[in-house]
C-alpha cells in the first residue's frame, strides 16, 4: 500500500503542483492586516482540501488571534496518533522590486518554484495534507490516526499558539507531532533535525549609587555603574570566548562521538558564513564553528545602557547601568538553573555595595531533542535512509524553536521536523523558492514515514509522553 | 590709603548691602527668556553703578548673547591691568515653593542674606565693584588698571564668552583676571583656590561585525560588540579603581609635600560626603579621598549603549557598542596626549579585527593652576594671610571652570579666584544665602589684594603671559 500511495502521489504530481500554485497565490501574511482577505482564503482553500480529502471535525479553530486549522481521521485503533502540524501563513513580500517574478503568482525557473511561501511552508505542508489524502483515496485508511493542525501565527511569533492548545487540549491530545515545518540542513547530503537549542533570559539592573553624580565632585572616589557593570561582563566569558560562569554547562550533555561525527559532516563553508555577516570568528577552540553553533551553549549580551547617551558630552557618573542577556541551552541544561547560576556568578563578582536586581524568572525554554531510542526519530532515520540510500546525518538547530517546547508543555509530546525545505531557499527574503525536486521527495518519503510509524502501537509513545496541565 | 578704603567700605557696609538687595532684586535669569526684562534692569543697574564709580568706556559689549557689561579705569601707568570678572546672571529660582522667603526679596536671617544670586555670584561682584569705587571716591585712584568684565551667561554655559573676548580682545587686554567668581572652599578655614582640573572627550564607536546577528544562528562563534566594549572600558582601571592606561598620567606633576598638607586639612567628612549620593567609596588607594577628588586624574564612562535596549528581550547579536569618556586633567597632562594615550591603549587592548572609531580631537582643556612664584598667588596668600591671621590652605577644584582656559586662550592671562562665597551656602538650589561676615570680609581683603598689586610693575606678569592669536 505504500508503494502505491507514494507511485500515486507521483503519478498526481501535476495536479499536486496545480494545487500549491493554488494555494500560493493567495496572500496569507498574517502580520499585516491589509493582508486578512488573503488569509481567509487560505483558511478556506484549506478547510475546503480537509473536508474533500474525508477528514472529520474540520474547522477553524478560535483563540483571539487568526485561527488555526483542523481535521482529523481516527480511524487506526491502537496505532499511533499524530498531530500533523504546518502553517498557512506567509513572511511580508516586501520588497517587492526585488522580486524577480511576483510573490504571490507562483512561477517555475529551472525546477524550482518561486512565490512567497514555497519553501516557508506550504510546499511542505502540501506533501503531508496530499500524502494523507492519497491513503484515504486509495484505500479509505491512514496506518496511523491523523490530526491536522495548521497555524496561521507562525510569521507573527505564534502569540496564539498556547492558548489555542490549552483551550484545545482535549480535541488536538496525540502522541507524537510531525512538523512539516523545519527543513533541512544541507543541500548536499541528507540529514534529519533532531533538536533545537532552549533558550534563558535575564537583565540586569546594577545600581553603584543613589543618583547620578557630577565627575568634577565625585570623580575618582566613587564607583561608576558602568565600570562596575563592564567588569561584570568581562567575567562572562574569557579572551576566547569560553563561558566562565561556575556550573552554567556542568548538566549540559557531552558530544558523543556520533553528535561531532554528524557536526563535522555538516560544516559549512566558514569563510561564507562569516563573510556574509563580516562577524569575526570567535568562541571555544575545543569546539568546531559548527558545534558551537548548534551543539554548545552560549551567553550574548543583547543589549546594554547607561548613562548619557544623546548627542555631544555630559560629565556624569551614572548610578545605574542596564544590561539584556539571554543564552542559548544545550540538553541536559535546565532553563531556570542555568539563570541561577548567571545569577550566582555575577552576585559573586559584584563588589560589596554594588547593588544587582535582575528580572523576575521569565519561561525559560530547555533544549528540544529527540533522544536516541524514541520511535520518531528510528522511523525517520529508517526512511531518510530508504529514500536517499545513506543514513542521515543528524542536525540540532542553533536558535530556539517555539512550537517544539510549546507542544511538549502544552500536549506533553514531542515533535519530529519533517520539511522539505532547503537552507538556501531565501525564505523571509525576495525570490523564495522550493525545488520541485524537493516536492517529489516529500512525496516519497511522507507515505513511507506514515506507515512506518503504524507499524508502532500507540503504546509505544507512551513513555515519551509527559504530564500535562488538567 | 588702603587701610582708609577698608574704613570707609566698613563705615559704608550698610549703604553696600542696601545696593547689593537693590541688585538682588532684579531676576536675572539668563536661561529663561521670561526672565528678559529681569536681565536688563540688572544690566541698567550696574553699568549705572560703574558709571556712578567715575569708570570710562562704560557698555554693554555684544557678541549674539546676553551682552557683557565693561567699565575701565585706567590710570595707573606702570602698574598692572587687572580684568576683574564677575558675573550678573543667576541661576533659575524653582522649586519656587521650597523656598522659605522669595528668591527676589532678599531677606536676611541669623547673619545671613537669602537671595537668588547672593553666593553667585552677586555678592563677591558688588565687593570687587564697592572696592573700587572707595579707592577713586576717596584717593581719585586705584593701585592698579581696572578693567570690569560682568559676564550674562555664566549660568548659560558662557556660550559667548569665547566670542565675547575674541571681538573685544584689544579693549580687554590686561595682566590678569581677578574673579569674584569662584569661593573659598571651606566654612572653618581659610583657603585660597589655586586651580581646576582639566578635562578631555574621547567617544568610543567599536564595531564587531557588519551587522546585527541573531544569536540562534550565529551565538557562540562570533564576537559579540557589547562584549568586546565591556572588556575594554574594564581595561582602564583595575579592581581598587586605579587607572591602567599607560602613560596617560605620566606628565602629571607630583603632589608636593604642601599639596598633601593641603589636602589634609580640607578633608571633608568622608561619610557625609558619600551618605549624600549614596555612592560607595572607590579609587587609588594610595591618595586621600580629597586628593583623588581634586588633585588626581581620572577616567569616567559617562555614557555606554549598544544591542536592544527596549522593552523585553530581543535575541541579538550587537554588531555595534558606542561609549562616552571624560578624563578630568591634572596639571602637567596635556589635554591631546592624555587623549592619544586613551586611544592608543584601546586599540592596544582591541582583539584583530574588531574596528574602533573615535570622535575627532576636540577642544580639550588643561587644568588650571597658579604656579608657584605667580605674583597673583604670592599676593592673594599675604592678603588671606594679613585677614585671617594664618596662611591660607590651597585648595584646587575638582571640576573644570571654563573661564579660567578660556582667559588663557583668548587673552592670553592667569585668573585668581577671589569670591568670598562659602561651600554649603545652596547655589543653584532653593534658600541660596550669603553670609554678612563674608561680605564684611571680602570688603577688607579686596582693597589689601588690589593694593598689594598695585605694589607690583606690570613688567612683572609678562613672563606668565601666554602669546594670544593675532
Amino acid at each position: 500500500m505504500t508503494q502505491a500511495v507514494a507511485d500515486h502521489l507521483l503519478a498526481q504530481k501535476d495536479a499536486i503542483l496545480e494545487r500549491l500554485k493554488a494555494l500560493l497565490r493567495l496572500p496569507s501574511v498574517s502580520t499585516d492586516p491589509a493582508y486578512a482577505a488573503g488569509m481567509a482564503a487560505a483558511r478556506d482553500f484549506l478547510l475546503e482540501r480537509l473536508r474533500a480529502l474525508g477528514l472529520s471535525q474540520v474547522q477553524a479553530l478560535e483563540a483571539g488571534g487568526h485561527p488555526a486549522l483542523y481535521g482529523e481521521w481516527l480511524g487506526a485503533p491502537g496505532r499511533p496518533t499524530l498531530l500533523i502540524y504546518g502553517h498557512y501563513d506567509v513572511q511580508p513580500p516586501d520588497p517587492l522590486e526585488q522580486w524577480v517574478s511576483p510573490p504571490f503568482e507562483p512561477t517555475i525557473r529551472e525546477g524550482r518554484l518561486y512565490a512567497r511561501g514555497a519553501s516557508d511552508v506550504k510546499g511542505s505542508t502540501t506533501i503531508a495534507v496530499e500524502t494523507v489524502g492519497a491513503f484515504l483515496a486509495l484505500g479509505g485508511a491512514c496506518p496511523v490516526n491523523i490530526k491536522f493542525f495548521l497555524e496561521g501565527e507562525e510569521e507573527s511569533g505564534s502569540p496564539s499558539l498556547r492558548p489555542l492548545l490549552a483551550k484545545y487540549r482535549r480535541l488536538l491530545a496525540a502522541d507524537a507531532v510531525l512538523s512539516a515545518d523545519g527543513g533541512r540542513a544541507s543541500t548536499t547530503i541528507p540529514t534529519l533535525n533532531t533538536g533545537a537549542r532552549g533558550l534563558c533570559k535575564l537583565e540586569i539592573n546594577l545600581r553603584a549609587a543613589a543618583k547620578d553624580m557630577h565627575s568634577g565632585r565625585y570623580g575618582g572616589a566613587v564607583r561608576n555603574a558602568l565600570h562596575e557593570m563592564a567588569r561584570l561582563v568581562a567575567t562572562l566569558h574569557d579572551e576566547q570566548g569560553r563561558i566562565r560562569v561556575a556550573g552554567f554547562d556542568a548538566d549540559a550533555t557531552p558530544l558523543t562521538p556520533r553528535d561531532r561525527a554528524d557536526a563535522a559532516e555538516l560544516a559549512a563553508d566558514e569563510a561564507a558564513f562569516y563573510a556574509s555577516s563580516g562577524a569575526l570568528p570567535h568562541g571555544d577552540p575545543a569546539y568546531s564553528v559548527r558545534e558551537r553553533l548548534t551543539l554548545r551553549p552560549t551567553i550574548d549580551v543583547n543589549g546594554l545602557w547607561g548613562g548619557y547617551t544623546g548627542a555631544g558630552s555630559k560629565t556624569v557618573i551614572p548610578a545605574e547601568a542596564h544590561a539584556k542577556i539571554t543564552a542559548r541551552l544545550v540538553p541536559g541544561q535546565d532553563p531556570a538553573r542555568a539563570r541561577d547560576c548567571l545569577v550566582a556568578h555575577l552576585r559573586a563578582h559584584c563588589p560589596p555595595g554594588v547593588e544587582l536586581r535582575f528580572s523576575p524568572p521569565g519561561a525559560g525554554a530547555p533544549a528540544s531533542t529527540l533522544p536516541e531510542g524514541h520511535p520518531l526519530l528510528a522511523a525517520a532515520e529508517e526512511v531518510v535512509r530508504a529514500t536517499t540510500g545513506r543514513a542521515p546525518a543528524r542536525a540540532r538547530i542553533g536558535g530556539t524553536l517555539p512550537i517544539t517546547g510549546i507542544f511538549q508543555e502544552e500536549l506533553g509530546i514531542d515533535t519530529l521536523m519533517f520539511g522539505f525545505a532547503m537552507p538556501d531557499e531565501d525564505v523571509h527574503a525576495p525570490n523564495e523558492f522550493f525545488r520541485l525536486s524537493s516536492l517529489e521527495e516529500g512525496l516519497r518519503a511522507w507515505p513511507l514515514l506514515l506507515s512506518r510509524l503504524g507499524q508502532e502501537e500507540a503504546a509505544r509513545f507512551a513513555p515519551w509522553k509527559r504530564p500535562i496541565p488538567a
